[in-house]
């Protein structure tokens, strides 16, 4: 059938998306989901969408991805024909009805995601499947191969390229900036990419860029690792595993995350990691609850891992409370560098950054990695080294903890009675920390005064609010008005909550890849 | 935070969808996928996508769906909130996480799906849970009745109401066609809605249009059956279930049918059905293989029906081959109306018509059901209520057998060896007949000369291939070059087919509410 190009001007997220006129699908014989194959010089397979009023009968409606594809102009006139559904959809069917996938079939099903060769319906199909039928050991390696295979990839000239990787759940967690350069300063590569903040209050992508840019492309974040050893870069733009950035949409509103494995592993496989720490934040109000838990994920990362050729250990570290004093970009960065400038002294967030350093030393051979961490960081070479980041990276390295932009609206929190920190609720913090600015407004954010188990008397101040704009922090102040942050008491109260009708149970799922 | 508005001219299927500059998206703190709440007189909360290029900052680009809602103009000003996701799909979650959804849960989420506030992806995973999860009967009552007050309804006058319906996945099934007019004739209120072909060959509704208009409004509907009790309308237009039509569009694609038993009871329970008989076609070939699932299937309808309100029993009838000896909107009116003017003798569907219409004279109370049914269409009683029922629809009431319009080009298709005929593939004949240009060609389809048992002759005439168009009819061709559609031989050969590489199963399902 000839049909008249229209040229819509929508973005249809990077699949060929195309509009018939009803009365040309009925003639055509598909419906609306359904595939047509347009040849016009080169050939294409677009999934069909039905119009009545917007295309006129003769004419195919077509969104810019296929307008550049095929390199349409208005009024061209194209050939249309019926085209099957793709194999890859047979393939997801198979899943959904509890077979297992073949390696090629997963290849089949990567490819159709990038290619944009599936619906929107049916990858939420086939992630749904997944979470719900589980994925097998041998899946999960083809997902990971597959979607490397799928990206682009860092090759650097070197026998051992570490990485580290957090399952995140926990606000406040700068433990990257200050484990990249520790690491990078001992001689070890570390190729860091990291993400932006979807549900946080701040991802390390967005904490790193309040001090250096992080939008570098591959070839540039290779010059910055030969050089240094290291780099924090943001791993968004770097299209390393392009199906993921797609299965994730759908994760996002469903809550699911049956790809997190994959997602992680072939991220590391992608830069060309022989050696991954996996931090594993672990307790209430974070991502695993339980040790138990925990243990049975990092088992699945290890054998991935094997099965990948990535060397992995696990840590499992207390996620119950955010890490360190600060949550929001600027601040958590200017904590960051406060601590490798010996200005300040936090314990748990200099333990963590310890700990995780040095489970990487000890993966690679070394003994005590502990110490050497700790030796590298109070030997002021981690500080050189972030210096030297910042520098190959474009940002200022002689930046200072008073350059960084504070917001000048704050909020103080206080106690209203005597007693200790009995608990902190990671999501309403976060929540706090988000209606104040963050991570948008790179400001905004949180500064801690008490922690868990602190001593409190009434009228302390538990923590402060920063904004840069003070209707936000009105936001902010609004949610102070209606939940409880921490809890204070003498003792631990046994009554956790009472529920007097069927409960909404919230969203406390983070992302963060 | 305030927007221009920028009509995209686009229609997005009944959802509100709007779409964010990447910088607004960003500092609204909302993700592809995530919603948004639209001010202007009005309210609306609408699903958001991220575009780049095609809206700019400070810019809301809006589907004709929102426009209208609105009633929005170019350039207006709107102010623009985060809006917090759906309750609704806290409850896909729940579903997807193994739990059982209560009532209002479901009516919450069907309601949702109907008013456009879940996206096409959320709708998906719904489904898929449906289909992998499986539904309790109490989930699929409360899924039939929200589906029902979503929707328009039909209320007649009459203490008994009766219906009929097929799973379907046969081919040539025109048994609708006789039944109502039997069972009008009898005195007994029947007003029966038909679905269009999406995969098969002919819909009923496709059939019955062939000889009269069917795209009726609810009123006239109702007129039509206190005229005549009876009617053969197209379900399409009536919106009785509008939510189903949204869940079988995911179906579709995923060749998955969790759905099927709510989306058929809704519709029945719309019309007011209190005595209904479902035709369940069983056999290799049919959608329903064993006589054991047909009856687990029955004893869901069963059960079903009567939480419904809904005296409900179940026919299994033989569905390896084609009903009749036609295939194709007018060949099978043609053979329909034949049939009840007594000019022709197909006895396979003259059994299984007054099986069916037996069925239901049975279920209301009556003796003899079989024999009732039969007396009535010999007596030309039928032929007269149908004739009705095609006046007071709008149709010619003095259609002749020479007035339906046949296709001109033909192919025929012959026996190659002696023997009889061992089986029809209902799958290759539906393929063919589409090929053939049916449904959309109401003149194209096929006639057979020879079915399952037949002694055959080489060179026998075993079925005759029309079509309106000699384009069409040489893609059918080109089928029966490539495919067997039917075995003829001596005894039965035990091979069935091999198996050389892995195998891709081809779609077989045929969705037919």
């Amino acid at each position: 059938m000839d049909l008249k190009i229209k040229n819509l001007g929508i973005e249809s997220g990077g699949k060929p998306i195309v509009f018939l006129n009803v009365n040309d699908a009925d003639e055509l014989g598909v419906s609306a989901s359904g595939r047509i194959r347009i040849k016009h010089g080169g050939e294409l397979t677009a999934i069909v969408n039905i119009a009545s009023a917007s295309v006129q009968k003769g004419y195919l409606g077509i969104s810019k991805e296929v307008q550049k594809i095929l390199n349409l102009e208005q009024d061209s006139v194209v050939d249309v024909q019926l085209s099957p559904f793709p194999k890859s959809l047979q393939f997801i069917r198979n899943k959904l009805n509890g077979k297992k996938l073949t390696d090629e079939e997963i290849h089949e099903i990567v490819n159709a995601v990038v290619n944009g060769n599936l619906s929107e319906s049916e990858i939420a199909s086939f992630v749904t499947s997944l979470h719900i039928q589980g994925l097998s050991l041998d899946e999960a390696t083809s997902l990971s191969s597959s979607m490397v295979m799928t990206g682009k990839q860092l090759f650097l000239n070197a026998k051992q390229i570490v990485d580290k990787h957090s399952i995140g759940g926990v606000p406040g967690d700068k433990t990257t900036l200050l484990v990249v350069p520790i690491v990078a300063a001992s001689g070890l590569n570390i190729p860091k990419t990291s993400s932006r903040a979807i549900t946080s209050a701040a991802g390390t992508a967005d904490r790193a860029e309040t001090i250096m840019p992080v939008d570098l492309e591959i070839s540039e974040m290779k010059e910055v690792v030969n050089k240094t050893n290291g780099c924090i870069v943001w791993g968004g733009a770097l299209d390393l595993a392009p199906a993921d950035d797609i299965f994730v949409k759908t994760e996002y509103s469903l809550c699911i995350d049956p790809l997190l494995l994959p997602s992680i592993m072939s991220k590391k496989k992608a830069v060309g990691a022989t050696h991954l720490i996996v931090d594993i934040p672990t307790g209430r109000g974070a991502k695993v609850k339980t040790i138990g838990e925990a243990d049975l994920l990092a088992k699945d990362i290890i054998e991935l891992g094997k099965r990948l050729g990535i060397h992995c250990h696990c840590v499992l570290t207390y996620g119950e409370q955010p890490i360190g004093n600060t949550i929001g970009p600027s601040l958590e960065a200017r904590e960051a560098l406060g601590i490798l400038m010996k200005k300040y002294q936090i314990p748990d967030l200099f333990d963590k950054v310890c700990h995780v350093a040095g489970s990487i030393f000890e993966l690679t051979g070394q003994k005590n990695g502990f110490g050497l961490a700790k030796d590298i960081l109070l030997s002021g070479k981690a500080e050189k080294k972030l210096r030297e980041i910042i520098s190959q990276q474009g940002g200022q390295s002689e930046i200072q903890l008073d350059d960084f932009g504070i917001g000048t609206n704050t909020f103080e929190y206080r106690s209203t009675e005597d007693g200790q920190v009995l608990w902190t609720d990671n999501s309403i913090m976060v929540e706090i920390a988000r209606a104040a600015g963050a991570p948008k407004d790179k400001g905004s954010g949180i500064v801690f005064n008490k922690k868990n188990g602190d001593k409190v008397s009434k009228n302390d101040l538990l923590f402060t609010v920063y904004s840069e704009k003070s209707q936000k922090l009105s936001r902010a102040e609004q949610i102070l008005d209606e939940k409880t942050p921490m809890g204070i008491g003498e003792k631990m109260e046994m009554l956790i909550h009472q529920v007097k009708e069927s409960p909404i149970v919230k969203r406390t799922f983070v992302l963060d890849r």
